[in-house]
């Protein structure tokens, strides 16, 4: 049986992801950086919660350029950020729709140090703001000594390698999936829809330890499926089916994202061929896969063996990306993303092709850089494409 | 046995949420609105995919005047918008960071019969921009002729009233909850952790007929708990500890949001009277929520039960909200909300109160406004607080 990791992270942890992102606005001459996102802001104080399903209120951190973070949150939110490393926490009695939260932001950014009139506030690619745009424009109003620059890459590049805990998390929930997808067939048989299938793998995850399935979709069709990311459906098996699943489990706030494929009772040659191609791009993306090496070329290994055995395209946009707190992450193995891999990232090779008109076949494994290359974190998908009944 | 509620809508209901917003446009001078969000996109054209969980490629659907929606959309999801009712379907190879649909949207957008000169944007209160800040000010460069004006009021008006089939599928999700929350003293003991108790929760859930459970938590301690956005945690329950749980489980897109009291062998008389406090404030709650009445006077008439009960205080900010697509929708029922109620309206009735100290009593029911005012859609809680063993 494997060990639980231990859940959340020491104090220590936190010290040094605010000293990286801080090393990083010193040398961009930030003061400090507003975030408004779930993930960013567990990342930096510990905060973890489901309650942003809700989005009636907007939630900030601002991670000055010393010190810890500073919380500005709904009063609903006092306790739970209390029990965190963080210190200074303003709370205002949302939800107001008149001024929710602003003028209390307002007034603690003002009150910084301000050294170099510079405001960070993710701005780039895969961020979002979390509030009203209309209260952000009342908010920089409010801040006529900042001029607002993006922070989006230093956060990207400060959560892109992962600790030593973080990586626990992630490989667990791995090893429960896993797990769980190897059992898949002695619960699942023809004649069965991919709702009830689905529905008993999340059952299945949920007991092995999984502690939310935030992700589980399938897709299936005679002799191949057309998209991965519906689903899923009332659609039942056949004879000749195939059926992929994929899914976004977590533990402690940390995500697997990888998926599986199966046919019913028997699979074409086509098919077959498609499965044995995108395996074989699997084996030269885990070879590609190393540090100094770019997801670009990650990309490439993959891309040639498709191409090489008749891919007709690829819809999805990338042959995979980064993995963590996030389903996923910055950055994407496309072919002109380039960034350097790094011991300690945590990334998914999903090398996938459509094969036929409107077939897909798409892989999914999640790897983690080591200075001796690629370490599976998902156990591999078999060679051959496993037939159900 | 319940019966399961069809799945999805039929195109009429998508033409009368069109008309409802159209209409809406037509009186604010507006050539369309930009949706760039799950739920809104979703209550439009009906694609609904649990893709939304990964950040990094923006998705965007144009609400014209006249016609049906307009989707400006990753590649990846043609396969899926192509199946709903929409026509009009233009995609882009994302993720590309570089020009990440913004061109394209650009030119659909400039593209669109400009009559007003007016394009609504959801900018207000509970809304979010789903996209980068800086690809939104490079968008709104590449749109001269269009002034951006807030289309979120309009947005939450039209989504406030439900259908019968919105209705039908809450209220069954409703019963599900209801059904496990009654279970729940069969399978939760003295001794347990709240972890386990929720999880047991969860897959009860789910066997029960929950697609998916994307809100399930719990607080606890002896007498009382402090919170109620925050666990489930490893704590056990000993004689005398109260625990809530709170759960937001789904059934085809729609949610349930409300909770459970519990306490462990036997409980004080201090904790019993703040539950017959809270349970009464429901009541009223009940009978002010009609048509005509607001969600002020349902505020009030349940702020005064409480305190006149002995209430010290109230973190959460409101007393209920909105439900339906989300776990919390527009409005709040607070003091000065004060929204008229409708009938097809589903609320949230969330009487709640600190009795004693960092000790909270929540109570939480879900209803639907009818002509012959509130109708319960969750089973009520019982009289009194339940005990376990």
């Amino acid at each position: 049986m494997k060990k639980v990791p231990h859940r959340g992270f020491e104090k220590n942890e936190f010290e040094a992801r605010m000293q990286r992102i801080q090393d990083r606005m010193f040398s961009a001459k930030m003061d400090a950086i507003l975030l408004t996102t779930e993930p960013e802001i567990r990342y930096f104080t510990g905060f973890f919660s489901q309650f942003w399903e809700s989005p009636t209120r907007p939630w900030f951190v601002l991670l000055p350029l010393s010190g810890k973070p500073i919380a500005v949150i709904p009063e609903i939110g006092a306790t739970g950020m209390a029990a965190t490393w963080v210190d200074h926490i303003h709370t205002w009695p949302a939800p107001q729709p008149k001024d929710d939260g602003l003028s209390l932001l307002g007034s603690v950014i003002n009150s910084l140090r301000c050294r170099y009139g510079r405001l960070g506030v993710p701005m780039g690619h895969e961020s979002f703001l979390r509030m009203p745009l209309g209260d952000y424009a009342r908010l920089t109003d409010m801040l006529p000594s900042f001029e607002i620059i993006d922070a989006s890459e230093d956060i990207h590049w400060v959560r892109y390698i992962k600790s030593s805990a973080e990586i626990e998390k992630i490989s667990y929930i791995c090893q429960i999936a896993s797990d769980s997808f190897e059992a898949l067939p002695t619960f699942t048989k023809a004649g069965d829809s991919e709702r009830e299938i689905c529905k008993r793998m999340r059952i299945d995850l949920l007991k092995r330890g999984a502690d939310s399935i935030p992700y589980l979709i399938s897709g299936s069709g005679q002799g191949g499926y057309d998209s991965i990311i519906m689903g899923p459906t009332d659609r039942t098996q056949s004879p000749g089916d195939v059926l992929i699943i994929d899914t976004g489990a977590t533990f402690d706030g940390y995500f697997c994202d990888f998926d599986r494929n199966f046919a019913f009772e028997h699979a074409n040659d086509s098919v077959r061929r498609a499965y044995t191609t995108v395996y074989a791009a699997t084996d030269a993306g885990l070879a590609a896969a190393k540090p100094g090496a770019t997801t670009s070329e990650i990309w490439l290994a993959m891309w040639r063996i498709m191409e090489n055995g008749g891919a007709q395209g690829n819809n999805i946009g990338r042959l995979g990306h980064g993995l963590g707190m996030q389903l996923t992450e910055w950055p994407s193995n496309t072919e002109k993303d380039g960034t350097p891999l790094e011991t300690g990232v945590i990334l998914t090779l999903e090398p996938g092709m459509e094969f036929a008109p409107g077939k897909q076949m798409v892989h999914e494994e999640n790897i983690l850089i080591t200075e001796d290359g690629a370490e599976l974190l998902s156990r591999r998908a078999p060679a051959e494409l496993p037939i159900i009944g």
